[in-house]
């Protein structure tokens, strides 16, 4: 038998707990011998809850899982990133091998609990971190062997992805989609961390670290989020026969790279296009391998525990594929060099602002309440000095790249 | 170091050797040893190769690579089935284990290979045999383990692919399309196994079989292929904001299910029509993991090499995850019961016709020289059998299932 500590019993650990037991006749077929969760570590012991565990497997002492010899994987699906670096730590340095679906942990702390794990002779996964139940950080450790991968790019956050389908496809306003996204449980009560892209990084700089074989910092990357989306922007977009879609993107360039988060315009009939709801989409790039793209479910409760379960799974075959897979390249970050065409809109439209855009413009959408161009293939960086320059405040614009 | 025997030195052949050679010091790394193409087997020992390989490799017998011991991994690469089937039951039986990106031979004989390998305790992998670089194969056998999968599809030729996708978007004839493609090697001198379907038909087999974990023969699969449709089909298709695709389909029913490989009519904004040109995609449903959909080069010397070497490093590294992943279910073929919406052409338009189609058709789309029709949702038995009690030819109609 397995013994399994699970730490959380929030949506993931439910769901893990309930593909475990369903399915638990294939997995002994194919394991040889059973999975169990041995215990399960809350902070509330008392707290009713809708799943079935064997009599005595909840704790309230992260103790009596790291102490206890024969769980031999611990699987850590909270929210916290403190306490939860902590325990992870505690147990890869125990023997143990780790199992996270912790995405903020995991970009915070992944370079060390990697080498950690691999100085222990354990495991340290997290499929689950990114993409929720899409398969993507394996396949693309199995292809940084074969490849030299140019680009990784992807719609990563479902709550972004839910809100601009439904402000797209329904012409609803931000707010009103919003507020019933948190009705409906699809976005947080506090949904900075979605919407403002932090959450889009996070995952990003995981892939991108992968990708290109050295570390991409949560620093070194561009960030826009959607949160300054309104209708007016959703009109002119529609009339390019495009969408939106929020788009973390980490690409060589040149001798390094570029890494950005930024609301992204693409064609009706474009891939991404196709990619809506909560759903998630990551494309990678290698030499051999060519393009590659992968799609499904962003979170939810057995997407997510599904794609924890394969990385438990690995571990129990002993698919112990390379610890760290990590590289140890020193890249070179050409961010400031970064270029594309953009959509820029500024709600304000004195004849000063119209006139200071004109060099950077190729086509004028709008000059009456808010102006809205299209740029020429310029630096970001320009425009944004640009916007700068004019005193314009962070809430008065909205920047979208275009992608061809 | 690990030794290969290699049988065929085509253009897949040739891939797994330049990937090999090129990425060495990344698999040394991985793997802990060199991995090494002993020797390779080819019908003309004379010929000039574009691809450097270590003297006295290439062999033009077989049992120079079966008896020699150090040879551990056999990688089947020639588009023969009978020779191969002999040599790769020989090799198992020897203990080697066996890599294939042979469609034909996979489909044929892989419940035999399969069970053969499980018994001598080696692997029998095929990752290359459907979808050519996209990871396919291996993340539906780990969510096999997980979930009942409910539905698999996919664009599983890039032949057809690209004949489609040209003759919609440059409005050329078919036959056009498929002279220019056999001058730039993208379709075979002959056709047919590609344009008939055969090929879709036999990778939708192997995805099948291992999708409802029981046997899907290729006899069970309704087949329609590509190589009836003309321009006056693509013109009404057009006009419905919609393209076709050749897209092969296994779906639980009822208490059993349907097999199918049809033109299939998709709206231009779905993922289906983003896949354009020689590029393959798959998607498949499960009950936890929701859906997840694939896509990447169908075909190719690196993306197919790439894809053997993946089995290659996971027979390498021990990853021989339960040799036999296939099912025994006793499965019960519904295709008698299909249903769907369909598009159907006659190139004919006598008023007999017109007038027998009345009672199936939902709209009349032309009755001048071609009747065309899209009929209301209703079983495809019904309507084979009103085309072939009006006594009309396998030549004189075209008809696609329309995908909403």
């Amino acid at each position: 038998m397995i013994n399994i500590g699970l730490l959380g019993l929030g949506v993931v650990g439910t769901g893990v707990v309930e593909i475990l037991e369903e399915r638990q006749r294939e997995i002994s077929l194919l394991v040889g011998e059973e999975i169990n969760i041995k215990k399960v570590l809350v902070k509330n012991v008392n707290k009713k809850r809708d799943v079935s565990l064997k009599q005595n497997t909840i704790v309230s002492n992260f103790e009596e899982i790291l102490n206890d010899d024969e769980i031999t994987i611990v699987i850590e699906v909270t929210s916290d990133i403190d306490k939860s670096y902590e325990y992870i730590k505690a147990a890869l340095n125990k023997g143990k091998s780790v199992v996270t679906a912790n995405k903020a942990l995991v970009s915070k702390y992944f370079e060390e609990l990697s080498s950690l794990a691999d100085e222990k002779g354990v495991s340290f996964l997290y499929e689950a971190s990114v993409g929720g139940g899409i398969p993507i950080i394996k396949p693309l450790k199995e292809e940084i062997i074969l490849n030299e991968i140019t680009d990784v790019q992807g719609i990563l956050n479902g709550t972004c992805n839910y809100i601009l389908t439904r402000m797209f496809n329904e012409g609803l306003d931000y707010s009103e989609v919003l507020t019933n996204a948190q009705e409906l449980g699809y976005a947080e009560m506090n949904p900075a961390a979605d919407v403002e892209g932090d959450d889009t990084l996070r995952k990003l700089r995981i892939l991108g670290s992968l990708s290109l074989q050295g570390k991409v910092g949560e620093e070194d990357i561009i960030l826009e989020g959607i949160n300054k989306i309104t209708s007016f922007d959703v009109r002119q977009i529609k009339l390019m026969q495009s969408t939106v879609k929020l788009i973390g993107e980490v690409m060589e360039l040149d001798d390094g790279y570029n890494a950005l988060v930024l609301p992204t315009i693409v064609k009706n009939n474009s891939y991404f296009a196709s990619v809506n709801m909560a759903y998630n989409a990551v494309i990678f790039k290698g030499d051999n391998i060519g393009e590659l793209k992968f799609y499904g479910s962003g979170a939810g409760k057995l997407p997510t525990g599904d794609a924890v379960l394969r990385d438990v799974l690995d571990i129990a075959l002993g698919y112990n594929r390379k610890a760290n897979p990590l590289g140890d390249k020193t890249l070179k970050n050409n961010n400031s060099e970064f270029k594309s065409k953009f959509y820029l809109r500024i709600s304000d439209s004195t004849e000063k602002i119209v006139k200071s855009l004109e060099d950077i413009s190729e086509k004028v959408l709008s000059t009456k309440e808010n102006i809205a161009i299209l740029t020429r293939e310029i630096e970001l960086k320009k425009i944004m000095d640009t916007i700068s320059s004019l005193g314009i405040e962070k809430d008065e614009y909205f920047i979208a790249r275009i992608l061809d």
